[in-house]
Protein backbone atom coordinates (compact mmCIF):
# COMPACT_ATOMS: atom_id res chain seq x y z
CA UNK A 1 0.00 0.00 0.00
CA UNK A 2 1.70 3.52 -0.86
CA UNK A 3 0.21 5.21 1.93
CA UNK A 4 2.52 2.86 4.04
CA UNK A 5 5.55 3.31 2.24
CA UNK A 6 8.85 5.18 3.11
CA UNK A 7 8.46 8.94 2.67
CA UNK A 8 11.49 11.64 1.63
CA UNK A 9 11.53 14.94 2.18
CA UNK A 10 14.62 17.28 1.13
CA UNK A 11 15.80 19.97 3.46
CA UNK A 12 14.68 24.07 1.98
CA UNK A 13 17.55 25.59 3.81
CA UNK A 14 19.12 25.37 7.21
CA UNK A 15 18.32 26.96 10.76
CA UNK A 16 20.74 29.50 12.47
CA UNK A 17 21.25 29.66 16.25
CA UNK A 18 23.57 30.09 18.92
CA UNK A 19 23.11 26.64 20.44
CA UNK A 20 25.91 24.05 19.47
CA UNK A 21 26.07 22.16 22.14
CA UNK A 22 23.02 22.73 24.75
CA UNK A 23 19.49 24.25 23.30
CA UNK A 24 16.76 25.38 25.60
CA UNK A 25 13.53 23.08 25.32
CA UNK A 26 11.28 25.91 23.77
CA UNK A 27 11.85 29.53 22.03
CA UNK A 28 13.46 31.87 24.58
CA UNK A 29 13.02 35.36 23.21
CA UNK A 30 16.61 36.69 23.18
CA UNK A 31 16.93 40.07 21.43
CA UNK A 32 21.11 39.53 22.36
CA UNK A 33 21.83 36.99 19.98
CA UNK A 34 21.02 36.01 16.06
CA UNK A 35 19.07 33.52 15.32
CA UNK A 36 18.10 33.00 11.27
CA UNK A 37 15.95 30.79 9.18
CA UNK A 38 17.15 30.98 6.07
CA UNK A 39 15.87 29.33 2.53
CA UNK A 40 17.78 28.47 -0.13
CA UNK A 41 17.92 30.94 -2.71
CA UNK A 42 15.17 29.28 -4.76
CA UNK A 43 12.59 29.49 -2.22
CA UNK A 44 13.08 32.72 -1.36
CA UNK A 45 9.64 34.21 -3.39
CA UNK A 46 7.79 31.82 -1.08
CA UNK A 47 8.40 34.07 1.96
CA UNK A 48 6.54 36.70 0.20
CA UNK A 49 4.16 38.64 2.57
CA UNK A 50 5.38 35.93 5.36
CA UNK A 51 6.26 39.42 7.39
CA UNK A 52 2.68 40.46 7.92
CA UNK A 53 2.65 37.46 10.61
CA UNK A 54 3.39 38.13 14.00
CA UNK A 55 4.53 34.12 14.08
CA UNK A 56 5.07 31.40 12.37
CA UNK A 57 5.29 27.32 12.63
CA UNK A 58 8.98 26.31 11.86
CA UNK A 59 9.22 22.69 10.36
CA UNK A 60 12.48 21.00 11.12
CA UNK A 61 14.36 17.86 11.41
CA UNK A 62 15.84 16.97 14.86
CA UNK A 63 18.86 15.91 13.19
CA UNK A 64 21.76 15.05 16.15
CA UNK A 65 19.56 12.71 18.06
CA UNK A 66 20.55 9.65 18.46
CA UNK A 67 19.22 7.73 21.48
CA UNK A 68 16.42 5.05 21.09
CA UNK A 69 12.62 5.81 20.95
CA UNK A 70 11.13 4.57 23.92
CA UNK A 71 6.97 5.05 23.91
CA UNK A 72 6.88 5.51 27.72
CA UNK A 73 9.46 8.49 28.57
CA UNK A 74 9.83 10.12 32.03
CA UNK A 75 10.66 14.06 31.23
CA UNK A 76 13.17 15.54 33.44
CA UNK A 77 11.41 17.64 35.41
CA UNK A 78 8.63 15.50 36.25
CA UNK A 79 9.64 13.82 39.28
CA UNK A 80 8.98 10.67 38.30
CA UNK A 81 6.22 10.77 36.49
CA UNK A 82 6.04 8.73 33.26
CA UNK A 83 3.68 9.32 29.96
CA UNK A 84 3.54 8.08 26.71
CA UNK A 85 5.81 9.47 23.87
CA UNK A 86 2.92 11.37 21.78
CA UNK A 87 1.64 12.89 24.86
CA UNK A 88 4.88 14.89 25.33
CA UNK A 89 7.49 16.95 23.55
CA UNK A 90 10.22 14.81 23.51
CA UNK A 91 12.59 15.00 20.91
CA UNK A 92 13.17 11.26 20.47
CA UNK A 93 10.41 10.43 18.31
CA UNK A 94 10.12 7.42 15.39
CA UNK A 95 9.84 10.80 12.93
CA UNK A 96 11.82 13.37 14.58
CA UNK A 97 9.80 16.57 13.17
CA UNK A 98 10.02 19.30 15.31
CA UNK A 99 8.15 22.40 15.51
CA UNK A 100 8.53 25.63 16.74
CA UNK A 101 6.14 28.49 17.16
CA UNK A 102 8.60 31.62 16.67
CA UNK A 103 8.17 35.41 16.44
CA UNK A 104 9.09 36.64 13.46
CA UNK A 105 11.07 39.87 13.47
CA UNK A 106 12.32 41.18 10.44
CA UNK A 107 12.68 39.05 6.56
CA UNK A 108 15.42 40.14 4.44
CA UNK A 109 15.79 38.30 1.08
CA UNK A 110 15.69 34.88 2.16
CA UNK A 111 16.52 35.05 5.73
CA UNK A 112 14.16 35.54 8.33
CA UNK A 113 15.24 36.59 11.63
CA UNK A 114 13.37 35.24 14.62
CA UNK A 115 13.65 36.67 18.71
CA UNK A 116 14.08 33.11 19.84
CA UNK A 117 14.80 29.29 18.56
CA UNK A 118 15.25 26.07 20.52
CA UNK A 119 17.12 24.00 17.89
CA UNK A 120 20.48 23.22 17.32
CA UNK A 121 22.83 25.26 14.67
CA UNK A 122 22.39 23.82 11.23
CA UNK A 123 19.32 22.40 11.71
CA UNK A 124 18.16 20.63 8.67
CA UNK A 125 14.90 23.28 7.64
CA UNK A 126 11.71 21.20 6.26
CA UNK A 127 8.79 23.87 6.14
CA UNK A 128 7.19 27.09 7.07
CA UNK A 129 3.53 28.05 7.50
CA UNK A 130 1.71 31.51 9.13
CA UNK A 131 0.58 31.21 12.51
CA UNK A 132 -3.10 32.40 11.73
CA UNK A 133 -5.02 33.51 15.24
CA UNK A 134 -8.50 31.60 15.52
CA UNK A 135 -6.82 28.54 13.13
CA UNK A 136 -3.90 27.92 15.36
CA UNK A 137 -4.42 29.84 18.78
CA UNK A 138 -7.42 27.72 21.12
CA UNK A 139 -8.37 29.23 23.97
CA UNK A 140 -9.76 26.37 25.40
CA UNK A 141 -6.56 24.44 24.95
CA UNK A 142 -5.05 22.98 28.45
CA UNK A 143 -1.86 21.64 30.00
CA UNK A 144 -3.14 17.94 30.02
CA UNK A 145 -1.62 16.17 32.79
CA UNK A 146 1.27 18.63 33.54
CA UNK A 147 -1.60 19.26 35.97
CA UNK A 148 -0.60 16.92 37.84
CA UNK A 149 2.75 18.53 38.67
CA UNK A 150 3.13 21.41 41.36
CA UNK A 151 4.98 24.10 42.24
CA UNK A 152 3.32 25.52 38.74
CA UNK A 153 5.03 28.93 38.26
CA UNK A 154 8.37 26.54 38.55
CA UNK A 155 7.14 24.57 35.86
CA UNK A 156 6.18 27.08 33.34
CA UNK A 157 10.15 27.82 33.49
CA UNK A 158 10.65 24.68 32.33
CA UNK A 159 8.17 24.10 29.67
CA UNK A 160 8.92 27.16 28.62
CA UNK A 161 12.56 26.68 28.27
CA UNK A 162 13.68 29.72 30.49
CA UNK A 163 16.61 30.00 32.14
CA UNK A 164 16.78 29.57 35.96
CA UNK A 165 18.09 29.20 39.36
CA UNK A 166 17.37 25.16 40.01
CA UNK B 1 27.24 18.05 4.42
CA UNK B 2 24.85 15.82 6.02
CA UNK B 3 22.38 18.52 7.14
CA UNK B 4 21.32 18.73 3.32
CA UNK B 5 20.88 15.18 2.63
CA UNK B 6 17.57 13.50 2.29
CA UNK B 7 15.35 12.51 5.41
CA UNK B 8 13.16 9.24 5.18
CA UNK B 9 10.60 9.12 7.63
CA UNK B 10 8.20 5.74 8.06
CA UNK B 11 4.37 6.89 9.00
CA UNK B 12 3.92 5.39 12.78
CA UNK B 13 -0.17 4.65 11.67
CA UNK B 14 -2.97 5.85 9.13
CA UNK B 15 -6.45 8.58 9.62
CA UNK B 16 -9.22 7.50 8.82
CA UNK B 17 -11.96 10.37 7.70
CA UNK B 18 -15.11 10.32 5.53
CA UNK B 19 -13.78 12.50 2.97
CA UNK B 20 -12.63 10.25 -0.16
CA UNK B 21 -12.67 12.86 -3.15
CA UNK B 22 -13.16 16.32 -1.55
CA UNK B 23 -11.55 17.60 1.87
CA UNK B 24 -11.73 21.00 3.65
CA UNK B 25 -9.63 23.34 4.17
CA UNK B 26 -9.37 23.02 7.90
CA UNK B 27 -10.72 20.85 10.57
CA UNK B 28 -14.20 20.88 10.97
CA UNK B 29 -16.44 19.73 14.14
CA UNK B 30 -18.19 16.87 12.81
CA UNK B 31 -20.33 14.57 15.37
CA UNK B 32 -22.35 13.02 12.74
CA UNK B 33 -19.17 11.39 11.21
CA UNK B 34 -16.24 9.45 12.75
CA UNK B 35 -12.91 10.41 12.63
CA UNK B 36 -10.20 8.50 13.94
CA UNK B 37 -6.17 8.45 14.20
CA UNK B 38 -4.73 4.66 14.40
CA UNK B 39 -1.83 4.18 15.42
CA UNK B 40 0.11 0.83 14.52
CA UNK B 41 0.26 -1.58 17.45
CA UNK B 42 3.71 -1.27 18.28
CA UNK B 43 3.02 2.58 18.99
CA UNK B 44 -0.15 2.28 21.01
CA UNK B 45 1.80 2.54 24.49
CA UNK B 46 2.83 6.16 23.40
CA UNK B 47 -0.39 7.47 23.68
CA UNK B 48 -0.73 6.89 27.47
CA UNK B 49 -1.78 9.91 29.46
CA UNK B 50 -2.47 12.10 25.91
CA UNK B 51 -6.50 11.78 26.38
CA UNK B 52 -5.61 14.42 29.46
CA UNK B 53 -5.22 17.15 26.63
CA UNK B 54 -8.30 18.98 25.18
CA UNK B 55 -5.78 19.71 21.72
CA UNK B 56 -3.35 17.30 19.89
CA UNK B 57 -0.99 18.64 16.68
CA UNK B 58 -1.26 16.13 13.95
CA UNK B 59 1.44 16.02 11.37
CA UNK B 60 0.99 14.03 8.30
CA UNK B 61 2.17 13.46 4.62
CA UNK B 62 -0.35 15.22 2.27
CA UNK B 63 0.10 12.34 0.16
CA UNK B 64 -2.43 12.98 -3.14
CA UNK B 65 -0.82 16.31 -3.94
CA UNK B 66 0.18 15.52 -7.65
CA UNK B 67 0.78 19.67 -8.64
CA UNK B 68 3.32 21.41 -9.16
CA UNK B 69 5.11 23.58 -6.34
CA UNK B 70 5.01 27.13 -7.20
CA UNK B 71 6.37 29.65 -4.81
CA UNK B 72 3.97 32.34 -5.06
CA UNK B 73 0.30 31.26 -4.64
CA UNK B 74 -2.94 32.78 -5.19
CA UNK B 75 -5.73 31.03 -2.61
CA UNK B 76 -9.06 30.71 -4.44
CA UNK B 77 -11.03 32.58 -1.98
CA UNK B 78 -8.35 35.38 -2.05
CA UNK B 79 -9.71 37.41 -5.21
CA UNK B 80 -7.07 37.34 -6.96
CA UNK B 81 -4.63 38.13 -4.07
CA UNK B 82 -1.11 36.23 -4.75
CA UNK B 83 1.49 35.71 -1.42
CA UNK B 84 4.08 33.99 -0.98
CA UNK B 85 3.97 29.45 -0.81
CA UNK B 86 5.63 30.33 2.48
CA UNK B 87 2.76 32.70 3.70
CA UNK B 88 0.01 30.24 2.94
CA UNK B 89 -1.69 27.20 4.04
CA UNK B 90 -1.24 25.61 0.86
CA UNK B 91 -0.80 21.75 0.46
CA UNK B 92 1.75 22.20 -2.40
CA UNK B 93 4.57 22.55 -0.82
CA UNK B 94 8.33 21.04 -0.92
CA UNK B 95 7.81 19.15 1.81
CA UNK B 96 4.22 18.28 1.83
CA UNK B 97 3.98 17.92 5.90
CA UNK B 98 0.53 18.59 6.95
CA UNK B 99 -0.36 19.68 10.50
CA UNK B 100 -4.01 19.78 12.16
CA UNK B 101 -5.18 20.83 15.41
CA UNK B 102 -7.81 18.95 16.53
CA UNK B 103 -10.07 18.31 19.44
CA UNK B 104 -9.76 14.95 21.40
CA UNK B 105 -12.91 12.68 21.70
CA UNK B 106 -11.81 9.76 23.38
CA UNK B 107 -8.67 7.16 22.87
CA UNK B 108 -8.90 3.62 22.71
CA UNK B 109 -6.03 1.37 22.81
CA UNK B 110 -4.59 2.22 19.72
CA UNK B 111 -7.04 4.64 18.22
CA UNK B 112 -7.74 8.21 19.01
CA UNK B 113 -11.42 9.59 17.87
CA UNK B 114 -11.35 13.19 17.04
CA UNK B 115 -14.24 15.94 16.33
CA UNK B 116 -13.01 16.36 12.61
CA UNK B 117 -10.49 16.20 10.60
CA UNK B 118 -9.13 17.84 7.29
CA UNK B 119 -7.43 15.33 5.66
CA UNK B 120 -8.30 12.87 2.73
CA UNK B 121 -9.25 9.03 4.29
CA UNK B 122 -6.13 7.12 4.62
CA UNK B 123 -3.64 9.67 5.13
CA UNK B 124 -0.17 8.58 6.38
CA UNK B 125 0.34 9.31 9.96
CA UNK B 126 4.03 11.11 10.42
CA UNK B 127 3.58 12.11 14.59
CA UNK B 128 1.38 13.25 17.05
CA UNK B 129 2.31 16.03 19.75
CA UNK B 130 0.29 17.15 22.37
CA UNK B 131 -1.24 20.90 21.68
CA UNK B 132 0.18 22.87 25.30
CA UNK B 133 -1.49 26.17 26.56
CA UNK B 134 0.41 29.06 26.64
CA UNK B 135 3.38 27.08 24.78
CA UNK B 136 1.46 26.83 21.04
CA UNK B 137 -1.53 29.22 21.86
CA UNK B 138 -0.21 32.51 20.88
CA UNK B 139 -2.94 35.29 22.16
CA UNK B 140 -0.59 38.04 20.48
CA UNK B 141 -0.72 36.07 17.07
CA UNK B 142 -2.81 37.87 14.27
CA UNK B 143 -4.62 37.46 10.36
CA UNK B 144 -1.06 38.94 8.84
CA UNK B 145 -2.50 39.45 4.60
CA UNK B 146 -5.66 38.23 5.35
CA UNK B 147 -6.41 41.77 6.83
CA UNK B 148 -6.34 42.93 3.46
CA UNK B 149 -9.50 40.84 2.15
CA UNK B 150 -13.00 42.47 2.94
CA UNK B 151 -15.95 40.70 4.35
CA UNK B 152 -14.14 39.28 6.81
CA UNK B 153 -17.07 37.02 8.71
CA UNK B 154 -17.05 35.14 4.86
CA UNK B 155 -13.48 34.70 4.71
CA UNK B 156 -13.89 33.06 8.25
CA UNK B 157 -15.86 30.54 6.62
CA UNK B 158 -13.08 29.95 4.04
CA UNK B 159 -10.07 30.15 6.96
CA UNK B 160 -12.14 27.30 8.83
CA UNK B 161 -13.12 25.09 5.60
CA UNK B 162 -17.02 25.43 7.26
CA UNK B 163 -19.51 24.51 4.42
CA UNK B 164 -21.10 27.67 2.88
CA UNK B 165 -23.28 28.64 0.28
CA UNK B 166 -21.10 30.66 -1.92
Amino acid sequence: MTEKSTIQFNPIGIIRTPYTENAPYQPIEDDEQEFAIIVDPEFAKGLYELDRFHYLMLFYHIHLIEKEVKMVVEPSWSHGKKVGLFASRSPVRPNPIGLSIVRIKQINDNTIFTTGLDVFDKTPLLDIKPYIKDLDSKEDSNYGWLDDLGDQEHLQLHIKGLPHEY
